[in-house]
């Protein structure tokens, strides 16, 4: 950038929405181009804040090697709380102590705070840029009190009213201080026994509040029912679909990634991939085992061969349904634990009458290819299969859930291996029974 | 309920959350118990109206036949116009006139036009219930206008400037409003270049849009910029959690499902999975027919068939990794279209060296199992199985949003399959090479 250009560019650039302005500086930087760093620190303070905000935590980190501590520190300071916090968790010793100097002794004990709780709590998520209103003010004095310090609020269209030792007493929304009389107490209008959350509720528990209760925000408390963050519907929103983009992945074997697919490492998705991958090639040695245990039944009836793969797929695609509805039903709360036993009852109504569409489905091929004999042999697998695999696939996630692991684990292909496992075993066994086989 | 009680209910009740008494409801509501259904009629009005919001479609129209026409007129003026029109557009011709004229014109127009905009667009999740501030107004006219319009808004912290006939100029916050001097005009304080949509956006891309910026509210506008309604980041969140639900069930081949599992009823369930399942059962059979073709090799080398599961399910394995990863990051806009070449690029990376890694360990059992010539065989068909399963499962979602159609049809599933046909052919064309067969 030329330096004459700098105050046309500035002024270009300052009717940009921070989100767009992110996405521009990190495509503008790498390891040769400093053009991104450079809009960056052309940026008003506050713009630079946001901005930072919205970058991912590799630019992050590489922002705050280049930027002199200085001009650091005041990025920060102008930072929103909550990610105040989650930059300085991802900092190294030395400079966590370096960025802890440059602040001021209020930011300091409340980044200490923040900083404290553990990753994936509503601790971790919450922000304490709340707005507060002390119980006994007057409508007026309070719409004074949030006039005062909005700049620094997260949100002042909830303001949460406290009594002593700051304990949460209920919620004043800004809509209803404005169309309330100037000289009524707060008390007497404020929403008492409302929606809250722990600082160590997980957050998708918090995620899902806000949802189902269509919140603002939410407040967080800690043990002694006191006040102590709030976390807002946007911060919601990113870990709902942060979760669901998880579900997914887990739903296909693929592990933790700590970025988006485009910026990931070929490293990083190797890591993730492969851990599954090869338990799964062991695990499905059981299905090779399996059908050597059968080789005489095979070598008689070489025909059964070609209606293996369909048999031991279906009861494998059947499974991954079932196990795939009842995991997000579980993860959007619309099923629970409890319901296990009426979701089971449905799960086997429906798989019969899979099971018996198929099975004429697939009578038709037995027939025209292998005489009525293997036919019957195929139809009554196929049956069998798919209510097999339908209902270890829905079985599976409760089970996991019960033993306190995530349900997301009942993964397809884990599904699908079981089903091929046991596919081959019921296949060959009816197999050997129909047609008169030792 | 006892009338006695009535009022001591309708007290306790009154503190309750509009999403928790419409669970409540929908749980006590059967063909048999009207519970649900006297202890909803004994609410004030708006808070029946907020519940009716709530509950599900089924049970809408199951209240909408016991309430008597005038009482349900009541109800729905006191809906916000989307949830309105959502419930207009579920009832039969009969209903729908008898509803129409039970309002009073002005919302007799708004719900003419909220309910004929095509289901799934911006347009149809829309309400009307917005606030707007003429320009030119001063802040504190705006303000007066604000309360004073503020029961009927679904929010007031986004108030709209519009100028001529309607048309869309900028967004002021009420947290500006109330920092602005009051004889400020709104036009000097408004934020210009504001993210909108069309009545027509995909809602996704709507629920995107409030996602991406954090917005409270996405104002849509029609062909003419002219302001018409705007989208809540509550409407968001659902559209979000519903968009990531129906990607989830489709991934593993589950259709389109009117309500949740728990509500579904078994017939629905085995018509959202019937199809996919007898389309699959067809395909499989060239798994089959390729395995019915290498009948010779197989009966020659029969220790040939103990991995083959574990081929073909690695090639699959692979590939449903590599689908789930591109369907979600088109789905959350991590990537696009255009990045298919640097995908690809890294895919084959990753893949060659899940390919390499499975081939390690299953070579270690071919070693143990069958001798160095099949463990060369197998090995060096995980190899290609793999890469080629990674290869497909990244391209086929690229390949079908090019062709207009969801990624998410990149089914598990169907990867699985395509997967299996060709992990089939590879393997026992390399045994026949390597092994000298003909």
């Amino acid at each position: 950038l030329e330096t004459g250009e700098a105050d046309e560019i500035r002024a270009a650039v300052s009717t940009f929405n921070a989100a767009d302005l992110a996405e521009f500086i990190e495509h503008a930087s790498d390891d040769e181009d400093e053009t991104g760093l450079r809009l960056f620190q052309s940026l008003p303070r506050e713009k630079q804040a946001k901005i930072f905000g919205y970058i991912g935590p590799d630019m992050q980190l590489a922002f705050a090697r280049l930027i002199p501590n200085r001009e650091l520190a005041g990025i920060v300071t102008n930072m929103s709380a909550d990610e105040r916090a989650d930059f300085f968790n991802i900092l190294g010793d030395n400079q966590q102590h370096a960025l802890f100097q440059s602040l001021a002794s209020r930011e300091r004990e409340d980044l200490r705070r923040l900083a404290s709780f553990e990753e994936g709590t509503a601790g971790a998520l919450m922000t304490s840029d709340y707005a507060v209103i002390s119980s006994g003010m007057t409508v007026a004095s309070a719409m004074d009190l949030l006039r005062n310090t909005a700049p620094d609020k997260e949100t002042i269209y909830q303001a949460y009213v406290v009594g002593e030792d700051h304990r949460l007493l209920g919620v004043i929304s800004l809509r209803n201080l404005i169309t309330s009389a100037p000289n009524a107490v707060v008390d007497t209008l404020m929403a008492t026994g409302l929606v809250s959350a722990h600082t160590h509720t997980d957050k998708e528990e918090v995620a899902r509040l806000i949802s189902r209760y269509d919140l603002l925000a939410l407040p967080i408390t800690d043990d002694d029912n006191r006040l102590v963050g709030i976390v807002t519907y946007d911060d919601a929103m990113d870990v709902a679909e942060a979760e669901a983009t998880e579900d997914m992945h887990k739903g296909a074997t693929v592990g933790r990634l700590e970025t988006g697919l485009k910026t990931a490492s070929p490293f990083s998705l190797y890591r993730s991939r492969v851990q599954w991958l090869v338990i799964l090639v062991f695990a499905n040695i059981f299905t090779g085992a399996s059908i050597d245990h059968f080789q005489q039944t095979i070598s008689t009836h070489i025909a059964l061969l070609f209606f293996m793969p369909l048999l031991i797929a279906s009861g494998g695609n059947a499974g991954a349904q079932s196990a795939t509805l009842m995991v997000r039903g579980l993860a959007t709360g619309d099923v629970t634990a409890k319901d296990w036993g009426m979701l089971l009852g449905k799960d086997l109504l429906v798989a019969t009458g899979l099971g018996l569409t198929m099975a004429a489905a697939v009578s038709v091929v037995g027939l025209y290819k292998a005489g009525p004999q293997i036919a019957t042999v195929v139809a009554i697998s196929m049956i069998v299969v798919v209510l097999l695999g339908s209902t270890i696939g829905m079985l599976l996630p409760f089970l996991l859930d019960k033993l306190k692991f995530d349900p997301a684990t009942a993964s397809m292909p884990l599904i699908t291996t079981i089903a091929d496992v046991s596919g081959v075993l019921i296949y060959f066994t009816i197999a050997s029974v129909v047609l008169g086989l030792p």
